[in-house]
């Protein structure tokens, strides 16, 4: 690497690279210069709590010892190309089945969550032999095509017109609901007869598999009702339908367990990953299927692939992130400190501009609203993206940041998904850095009418 | 890592992984145990010369000694999310511009060469506001669905019912055309004219762009007749539809250049890269953009975007890489080499299964008849996949490997893509081991009506 000063740096980004959702004269790129557990220090020298964990990935931590030491043995295992058998990758994929779902059986390796998604379709459709696809609004399954086209919302828009047989279905988001449910189990009762309906419209006979995020990561961390899960997995073992569950944000110990799917009881057929199983170190992600899956393809061919399938450098750091769970206790801590979270979280509810907080483990999110009674949103919906007139969570997400508060938002809620080796202080010194921020927020958003906050 | 002994990976490995394009009870991989330079030896001790660079990425060898070190300095610079701005990221996107064509300016990162494809086509659309893709039959462009649908081979029909608005036109292949073209010159006009046609009757107002692997690897490197090239970049002007080039398997030095667009006399508007940015050695690829692409998203937002893009590893360890091939002189090498390498593959055209030897510096395949005269492929069309119940061509990969010359095999010809590291002496040893294998090959295949080779 050539020695080049921040200013260069800054000057080469902008001149040459193109950054992801944006336009490119909107954004000021800083540099991140030294980062260390939870903390990174930006090229001004400021301070922030990474309280995403990045793009919620970085579950370990930046700067994890054992990874760093784990780049230096890299080429002790030569770089095959997938067609050959490589000790990390073989590992990994051990690993990996050890802690997956009982019916799990084998991995396929790919390099990030969107190509992973891409991957469990095409498996999907060769098992079953049919086509259609259903999958959610309120859901992110990434910027292929395959995965754009899973996607509901309107990242999905850059990919239409779009894959024939992709069918949507409502996500129950009871916050938002208009019908008042006594229930949970009411509520899950209602979206699952309207789904089966749905089902049965489109015909069961040509639906290959029900993509759901587990757990709705960007769009909100929107929480199943009880029962819910457990009916989406009825409906397709009654129909001959896969269950695919996108674990890409939400698994390795995000929400407190393994797997956000370890929350319910139930199975899915097919899981797909990607960030935490690296937490970021190198990319990778991959497609995680039952034995009855991995059985077919004993005697069919697998029609899909790629050149990094299982890449020697991605799988090596992937055994080693996986013995840090295992040896840190991180998911075991992650459940522990997502009471600490929730505790905190919910004291944000006396917040007049606080609608909603939802959370799982160290899986949150904080949703904004102009009016608690009305529920009207900060944000109207599909505002991302330079359309956001108003600029409320812009500005929000400002203060956050100037008090070294570091996440993101999407919509009208904003992440809360530190690393998991977060400390029970730290969560205090955070979530006091966020509510400082609430405070000046309110102060100018309500400043016509002011709210007291309880 | 643990310490695992040869045995227990391979029963590891075929009890977790799931392998690409393969009937998993068919296949028996082995493990590569010792690599160095062109050279690699698996389990069994056994040598092999790398004749097809892996899967034509390891252009600068296995175990480079420049690039192993480079791992060593991974965290140097921290792990940031694709919002910041990154030493290596930035220093890589200048350098690849560097060396792109002049109308080059941006650059957007991803993970490997499908997800490259299926940003370029979301960029594409973006810019023109136009829906159609053409590409091409005979070309691979990956397995996404983007990428998929591009693809014009039974590799893509695992993502069909495909993309509305996607379009397959021809590859010139004068070997196996039935019109016999006064020369080069004419043969492109004769293509270029249906081209033309097809944009027409397509509606040249609702086509975006035209993808084309500049020269088509996978599917047996298929160089294209004088003034093809041009006249395909003359049309994309004429009717405003952007000229995207695939450079995953063409790029980085392969073809005795840095781009294989470099040998003609044209701008694409935009180009795709993967394998030789890195050559393998962590996963990477992305789309070079022109200016007028890059000025467009100034002021519109690039919808699209993927966790790991300009992912810090990948991108230091493409620096690297682009130092070597400039440091070693290896464009100026492969070009040198592929006249060494030209000369013995000319030479193979005296055998009597070998129907065409197709080459650029060091990209090559050598097409295989079963008869000389009428030109009927030792496999037909489509057999690969399990397919092939004859069987030849296994059989013929299977004498090249146990001559221990390791490449491989699509449709009826076999690729020679070696490291861009070889020498002189290197590429002859090994084409007397490909002649070897010939010559064992022909005994069997023409044992009822002998050949004599001139
Ligand atoms: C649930 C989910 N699936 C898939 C993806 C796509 O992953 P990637 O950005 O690695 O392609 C994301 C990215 O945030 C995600 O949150
Ligand atoms: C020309 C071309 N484009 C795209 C790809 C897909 O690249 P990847 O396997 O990294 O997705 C390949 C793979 O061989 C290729 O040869």
């Amino acid at each position: 690497m050539e020695q080049i000063d921040d200013q260069q740096i800054k000057a080469d980004d902008r001149r040459y690279v193109l950054h992801s959702w944006s336009k490119q004269k909107a954004i000021h790129p800083s540099i991140i210069k030294k980062a260390e557990g939870i903390f990174f220090w930006d090229d001004s020298g400021k301070k922030f709590y990474d309280m995403s964990a990045q793009l919620v990935y970085l579950n370990v931590g930046h700067n994890h010892p054992k990874l760093m030491e784990e780049f230096k043995h890299i080429g002790d295992i030569p770089f095959a190309s997938p067609g050959f058998a490589t000790a990390s990758t073989a590992e990994l994929a051990r690993k990996i089945i050890e802690v997956a779902p009982k019916n799990m059986a084998k991995v396929f390796f790919a390099n990030g969550g969107a190509d992973s998604n891409d991957h469990a379709i095409k498996i999907a459709r060769m098992v079953t032999g049919r086509y259609k696809i259903f999958s959610r609004y309120r859901s992110y399954h990434g910027a292929t095509f395959g995965a754009g086209n899973l996607s509901g919302e309107n990242r999905r828009f850059a990919v239409e017109p779009g894959l024939p047989g992709f069918i949507k279905f409502e996500t129950p988001h009871l916050y938002h609901e208009k019908i008042d449910f006594e229930s949970e189990e009411a509520a899950s009762d209602f979206y699952l007869d309207r789904l089966e309906h749905q089902i049965l419209y489109e015909g069961p006979e040509s639906i290959a598999a029900i993509f759901m995020e587990t757990i709705p990561g960007s769009n909100g961390v929107l929480i199943p009702p009880k029962g819910y899960m457990e009916g989406v997995r009825a409906l397709c073992t009654k129909y001959g339908i896969l269950m695919i569950c996108d674990e890409v944000m939400s698994g390795f110990g995000r929400t407190g367990k393994m797997f956000a799917v370890d929350h319910f009881n139930l199975e899915p057929d097919m899981m797909t990953f990607a960030k935490g199983v690296t937490c970021g170190y190198n990319p990778l992600g991959g497609v995680i299927v039952s034995s009855s899956i991995a059985d077919y393809f004993d005697d069919h061919v697998l029609l899909t692939g790629l050149t990094y399938s299982g890449h020697t450098v991605s799988t090596q750091i992937g055994c080693a992130t996986l013995d840090i769970y295992k040896n840190e206790h991180l998911v075991e801590h992650a459940a522990e400190m997502g009471h600490v979270l929730a505790e905190r979280l919910e004291q944000l509810m006396r917040f007049a501009s606080v609608g909603e907080v939802r959370h799982l483990g160290l899986f949150a999110a904080v949703e904004l609203v102009k009016d608690k009674q009305t529920k009207e949103p900060l944000m109207g919906y599909g505002k991302d993206y330079g359309k956001d007139t108003e600029g409320l969570m812009k500005k929000f997400v400002g203060l956050l940041m100037e008090q070294g508060f570091y996440t993101y938002s999407h919509d009208s809620h904003v992440m809360i998904a530190p690393p998991l080796i977060i400390s029970e202080q730290q969560i205090h010194e955070a979530m006091d850095l966020f509510e400082l921020a609430l405070i000046k927020f309110e102060k100018e958003l309500f400043s016509d009418h002011p709210v007291v906050a309880k």
